[in-house]
């Protein structure tokens, strides 16, 4: 049922935006009533927010690949495969047509469920890596760790919406694995 | 006269909002009349892309200073610069406000009037480097011509809106420097 429910919610924001998105409506596209909908969720800014989580990759997945080139791979891959995903379109319908108040909710959700956990792990490749000796101790910074959430973001937002299939290799090759060499 | 106009045009957006700024408000500040403005801007959008053309940097102005970190350096700390100017802050009240018909017009302004020339910019410093033989020819791509902007735009709209003094050294020293090097 949750599943029904988070999928007609990304469904509806992606078709119609988050405006035109109602309780009722998620609510009839998942077969369920709209009092069961609010016994969970407040409003629909929780059951967007809730959807988004239930569906966003979760970058502590990220397994040890014994190097931290396909490490960095797995995890680009990964993200780049949201934007051409379906929480990855309903989150462009979303930021595309909220208000500044609005908008800063889900920017401050983005934050902590997503670009945080990701420098993380991204720190933690780079760390692993420089143990292992296939990373420059001086490539372990916070600078370093940016580089390819914001490449993807900027891609993504400023260049115009698309990333290829042959994004994440590039990244990697071209800058992390230059970068993190000895 | 149009510096006068230009500078009231900034203040104004930055202390109240693209909603709140008028024509006669800046003709009025600037010390001229409405219809003054109007034989030369059809309309405020006009007016405002106008006032952020004329103060922002360009990055055809970057000379050749005999080495790519040198370069670079130059570049970054002119952009970084523009963050905390007079025209970053009118910049960063307006895209908070604009809806999305607005956003999208001030979009194009910027990609056309920064980001591609920008770009530009980066690979003809890569380029030359190249040449000179203080750049990898494999450093000279798309992928790491991106990568100062896109960093740049993050720490701003992602991380906060703050760039330090010490951005645009980190940048070119943890980052663009090892990435260049032979």
């Amino acid at each position: 049922m949750e599943t029904a429910i988070f999928d007609a919610t990304l469904d509806q924001l992606t078709s119609g935006g988050f405006a035109r998105l109602t309780m009722e409506g998620v609510a009839q596209a998942a077969r369920t009533g709209k009092a069961a909908l609010y016994r969970r969720w407040a409003s629909k800014v929780e059951l967007v927010i809730d959807a988004l989580d239930s569906t966003l990759p979760r970058p502590s997945d990220t397994p040890d690949l014994g190097s931290a080139r396909e490490e960095l791979l797995y995890l680009v891959e990964s993200f780049a495969a949201v934007v051409h995903s379906r929480s990855g379109g309903a989150m462009h319908a979303l930021m595309a047509e909220l208000d500044h108040e609005q908008a800063a909710l889900f920017k401050d959700f983005m934050a902590q469920r997503v670009i945080e956990p990701t420098k993380g792990v991204i720190l933690d490749i780079l760390r692993r890596g420089a143990e292992r000796g296939d990373v420059r101790p001086g490539a372990v910074t916070s600078m370093v760790a940016d580089l390819a959430p914001a490449m993807l973001l900027y891609r993504v937002k400023i260049c115009g919406g698309q990333v290829g299939p042959e994004f994440a290799t590039e990244l990697v090759d071209e800058v992390m694995v230059p970068l993190m060499r000895n």
